[in-house]
């Protein structure tokens, strides 16, 4: 198909297909006559992909590319891949409550102790916790991290069956698409699971005044 | 003391402080002689909130301001306040997965069903539920979407534990800011375990090789 049925089937104007394809998220379509390309449904289907990782999981486009990149690696182990979609998705955030960091480092290492997580030193995810819980702390509000552990438990849970799910797939590539979907609509399902949750709480939890 | 020293103490530059003032997040000074204005330890701790909102919670400058609008009201219940909460944090997503809307509505209605959650219709975080299954079931993962019950009962053990947290506080307000900060930067911290949590539980999940 062409540049313009291909924007009408995925629903993404044809000037975004050619933003992606420059960037490198969407393969190019094979050239033509007329200097036209030519597009497939694989094209359809990574452009619904590269939508869904953006609009409703909230990537940016580089750390979606990032993404993409471990999916069409194809040369790791499941638990490889798996690293490299958590280590693209880690944090680039500024730290905040820089005067509590010492005291942040120190949850967090007590945190994965009490819990057995065997975590490398390089977690992005561990720097984004710390950070977290640094900026918690500064900001009076260290009642949160005390929560922690509880936190931890829940998500421990969430994990297993994000795995149970991954650990399905019958390929290392559809393992990889299934961790990096799972992690990253799976934090928006989970943030809305959250807030509905919290709704449905607070009727019994809070003060009715 | 003069912005200067706000800027000092708080770590956020003077021109952002401007904008923040500008933009109705951060209370203007008291203006003094020369034209100048004098902020006190009030200023530098909500300057500090606003930066642990966006910078580790990663909100809009705008989500932000609607959150600290509602913290400043200071006449609504807390049930009413947390409400106010949770809808300023919903859903402004394009939603993709058109096609599969019908079917991703049914999820979320039979899930809250099966849980016994109490939502309401016009709920932001229903919205976005469903734009997630929809995206999900789009790009074929409709086995994420079959996970969620998993997902939903380990939200409820998260949301008890949210609203635990705000119970203890004293005050409306309190608990207003220990909601807006517990959801924002919890939110962070829920990720960060999750990945963490995903990190120890591949090791025995997933195949070596």
């Amino acid at each position: 198909m062409r540049i313009a049925e291909l924007s009408r089937t995925s629903g993404v104007p044809a000037a975004t297909i050619k933003y992606y394809v420059r960037e490198g998220l969407l393969p190019s379509g094979v050239r033509t006559h007329h200097n036209q390309s030519d597009y497939n449904d694989e094209h359809v289907n990574r452009l619904r992909l590269i939508r869904a990782l953006v609009d409703i999981g909230g990537l940016s486009v580089g750390t979606a590319k990032e993404l993409l990149t471990v999916l069409d690696s194809g040369t790791m182990t499941a638990r490889e891949s798996l690293g490299h979609v958590l280590y693209a998705l880690g944090a680039r955030r500024s730290p905040v409550g820089d005067e509590q960091r010492d005291a942040a480092t120190r949850d967090v290492a007590s945190l994965l102790e009490r819990r057995g997580w065997n975590i490398t030193e390089t977690s992005p995810a561990r720097a984004t916790l710390v950070d977290a819980c640094a900026a918690l702390r500064q900001i009076g509000h260290a009642d949160v991290v005390e929560a922690i552990d509880s936190y931890a438990a829940a998500s421990e849970t969430i994990a297993a069956t994000d795995m149970a799910v991954v650990a399905k797939k019958s390929s290392i590539e559809q393992m990889t698409e299934t961790a990096i979907v799972g992690t990253v609509l799976g934090d928006t399902l989970l943030s809305a699971l959250r807030r509905l949750a919290q709704e449905h709480v607070s009727a019994t939890a809070l003060p009715q005044d």
